[in-house]
């Protein structure tokens, strides 16, 4: 089926494979008249890049971004924006071991059952590089959000047992050190941490973190399209996430109902709330205060220790996984996680632009 | 926007509010010759009934469900099945005293600037009536999925501190307790926690656990149609709800690789696996063992405690509510989260259908 | 599949069979703040009740709609409005011998191939009586409209030989005769046709036209979402429609470019077209000039000869259709199109509403 | 919105801009394991390539097609197809003198007054260039029907006056003449008048005709998404179609009941029918006959004459077209309506799949 579809009115369709010709997304139903060129796509797609740091993938790919459509004298047309991304750097013979082979941890065996056979060059599909179309229109989502006023900020929380600090956070720390965490301490233990995980030939599991500001109260939809719910789709829709949270997460399991509401209170007519533990959404809608999402990743399944696994005539073997690969995910996906949620609550609140008939006549009375 | 559809060829439609006069669910899609009756829905819908037991609220509805379209001769004709459930005990006084002011926890103030007024009696579209229509469709979803050898089995699995030891577990014990656990001691200590939240005039939060047994390997789309990824909205979109987790969830998060990959084995041409930290599901494909998704639902968010709050003129106020409500979610969420898995499982089996070219030679040549 | 939903915002399930209990339809994504109460719906579901004159079905159905969701306080709140009808004068004895033999013009061999049974009381799913819920919905569409301003007129514009004339067009005339034809002296020939049609056991062929008065330019998008594609769909989906054309129509495979044509002009400032052959959408978009759609519907299938065809057992037989049916489908059917008509452009409207960046400013800045 | 996305399974995505970097499709849900090389879809897209004839614009593009993703080993794998054209031959400048003015007949007027500005040249995104995407996604569609044994036949049914006599059909005829007409008289008196037309400086209308054989009884869903319905969607969203016509088409308004019936009859256990006025769908689903649909196409809007229109300021203004354009659309466009009617049929074809329980088993039990 058609599954690589995302976004109702702010639609956007990823294609390509690891090892292919290049990947992209056609993004569909962006406003017209957004300002947009290639370096406002090209800032995003840089955060996700490969070789950045010791604790990423040697892959070196430029990841250059162009655009084929839908832009016009420098501003977005309303019409689909088509964007390209070339693989360069295709190794493809370090893949020639997983041909017939299935790793553990990855959905090699999953594909051949369901396809009969799979582009076996890279992880083809499932690879982490799929991530490029969403990571490109993520960029004009945030880009149209922006003019609305709001913003969206995305970290490393934890690696490991590592876990930031609140107390020491700072935003401008993010873009400081490669683990994109906003607490320099938690970053250097994160980083000695990686370390010695590299040493074993292991990997090691992370969550990020988004918080999005300035959504107007009342986005997303009641039952199904929720806010949360679609958030949810969003981000467990990225490769090895396991679990997403809103506000307080896992934690409401255990807590009691006068701890976890949120008192409203009113001062020079605004509403905002005394605590935010709903993490901005009620009942599925945008109560006004930040919203805070959560995703946890489980650790590379790509790891160089011997392991045990069936090859595609079903016989018993034992693989060695070698070629490039991260010892972490959490890192470079904290762009991927931010551009997930900025489509997302974007296309909600153009969703949202006829919730009310007032709302229509401003436009067309 | 429409929000209230679910489902890409399985689809339904559901409708109705807390004090309207009815509510109910479109199922579309339903493949022809399942055999159905008003009972087969009824059965599902006494497992989410108010008044069971003395930790629900005391309304008193029948919930009688009349099947109104879409079966013929007791078979699914492959047309809509349209599902009605009158509402008989509406005490709609009760809930005067919200009409103007906003419940912390609740959506009326969302509600309230999305639409600019609200249906106010007993929380309207967003009351946890509105999940009738799921847990009707569901039960459709799941008599499909039986007839295909798919199985759920669904219960809490923790009520604030008392979590249920799986090496209790028994799922005959579920319908046992009115708690849905499948540990009768973890029940028990449940049930006392409980009545001292009662007794605080408090509620507490929970978690809820579906097992889905007998699903083919293949199910679920690469990209945005990942199978946890729906899983992942479906389950979101239930009032309450503020995090999903898939096999090992949140735990990933600390975990190495050569701790979190489950290792494939081969016997007698059957591929399995060595453990099943994935839940079942790699990639956003199902490999063929059980699936587990958890879900954790905040404490009801009526308490009778007084709280501060706003109303609608934007002043700040004092609440008590009044009205009869549960002091906890969980349970009778529980076939809520089996419906909703089981549709979003079903549309997604459906879907697969088409995966490759063989599939659709076996029928139509 | 899923087949019942129409529209991507404004969107519409329908359901239901010509002799099941009810019918119905649920609305999803209506604009809160409409008036709204059942009589609005009720005029709609006049115009095609059977039983109100001699050239309609014998059937004396009262199809009063009730409204049992989605409208609070008169207006509707945003969420879905469910609307129902119930089916009073079942004859279903008089269908009884087509529950074996497939009618020449009918769907029942299609729906046996299809679906392996079907509900054959009175044509089931593929009954007119599904048009009930289109209507329904028809009506609230038609209401959202008015409010920007947006009108329509249809009419029956043919019957067999007997077309109207426009130079005695009439709109008051429309509600005035019983074919809803807008020139009085056509209306009377189609009237002594149709005697005579009956006359023999036969059934005659017509066509129906909408007229749409004041949309706005830029409706409808630019490629697979045109308006006069989606106004195509809504009205082939009609049952007996086998042509749609918009404008000229079919005339225009004959003309030359330079008649073809519309020039522009403007005065104080406004743009408008010295003629319109294009029927107000030019490139899929409206032009703000009236939209002209007509719609050819075949002879009613049911016919009292006798007819050669075949059973489900596929052996030749003769069948003679007894039952009560119409000799004609368009007059009854120009409610039906107008609701069509209605539907797809308010969905297109509100789709329209997020074109530019400047429109989502009006509403959110 | 998104308009650029048509198909609910097999989904295509299109984008790109007559004088844009390029244009292509995404091809989403494409069953694996069909043969597909460049080759395959460059037949199709050579039928459509300017420049073939003395009757097509001069414009000289290779439209030479690239596979970008979703193929490997020469097979398609499941995943989206990415098909890429690149242009090569823009002549900007011709079209300078339409960057202000609104052309009669083009949706020039309806972009700006939608987005506020459109990409002028050449018609931007509703060029004819638009096409590309779908013939592209087209021969894949027919590739994929073929497996399942059903062929589509499309042809010029008329031009102006000349209609051609079927008595003279010859399928291979079609490929003969550069008008695609099956009967080589007609193409010879079409060719003298479009000559004439050519030499008065004007454009004229056309009307295209597909045949598709050998679908299975049952495809189409019975309301809103019946077979007729989306090809009646599908064909009118081709530029300049104003008229889309089902078997009998618009003479069914005029036929009666005895006539316009199709009786049923068996030989050897086969149901056929003794005429096909339904054109192969009856209640909106295929009844095994051949499928008849029919494209009426307005003149070529662009033509060398002088008219009358008004510029973006709003002002009376002469204009006087220059560049390259065919006199007739219907000619090219045979091979674009093939196009959609191939991937709206086997889009219907694959959600039958599910119409049955029976189906579902063939593939999971």
């Amino acid at each position: 089926m058609a599954g690589s579809t995302f976004g109702n009115i702010f639609k956007i369709t990823t294609w390509g494979e690891s090892h292919g010709k290049a990947l992209g997304v056609v993004v569909d139903g962006c406003p017209s008249g957004i300002n947009l060129c290639e370096n406002d796509i090209q800032v995003f797609l840089d955060r996700r890049k490969p070789g950045q740091s010791a604790f990423s993938t040697k892959r070196n790919e430029a990841d250059s971004v162009q655009i084929l459509s839908g832009v016009f004298d420098g501003k977005t047309t309303g019409t689909p924006i088509s964007l390209i991304v070339y693989n360069t750097d295709q190794h493809s013979k370090d893949y020639g071991n997983i041909a017939t082979c299935y790793r553990p941890g990855h959905a090699d065996y999953c594909f051949d059952e369901k396809y009969g056979f799979r582009d076996y060059r890279g992880g083809g599909r499932s690879s982490g590089r799929e991530t490029i179309g969403r990571v490109a229109a993520g960029a004009i989502a945030a880009k149209v959000l922006s003019e609305l006023g709001v913003t969206l900020t995305t970290y490393t929380r934890s690696i490991g047992d590592c876990v930031i600090d609140y107390n020491n956070f700072s935003k401008d720390e993010i873009m400081n050190n490669p683990l994109y965490m906003p607490d320099a301490v938690c970053a250097k233990k994160a980083a000695e941490l990686l370390e010695k995980v590299m040493a074993d030939n292991d990997s090691i599991g992370s969550s990020v973190e988004c918080i999005i500001k300035g959504t107007p109260v009342g986005i997303g939809e009641p039952v199904f399209d929720k806010l949360d719910a679609l958030l949810a789709q969003a981000i467990m829709s990225i490769g090895a996430v396991k679990a997403v949270e809103i506000g307080d997460g896992t934690a409401v399991s255990k807590m009691r109902g006068s701890e976890n509401n949120d008192n409203f209170t009113a001062g020079s007519g605004n509403v905002t709330k005394l605590t935010n533990h709903s993490g901005g959404i009620l009942g599925g809608i945008s109560d006004g205060s930040d919203i805070r999402i959560r995703a946890s990743f489980k650790p590379t399944p790509s790891i160089y220790k011997m392991q045990h696994t069936v090859n595609n005539a079903h016989e018993n073997v034992d693989i060695e996984i070698k070629g490039r690969h991260d010892p972490i995910i959490g890192p470079r996906a904290v762009v991927v996680v931010e551009s997930m949620c900025a489509i997302t609550l974007l296309d909600l609140i153009i969703a949202n632009a006829s919730a009310k008939i007032d709302n229509l006549k401003k436009i067309y009375i």
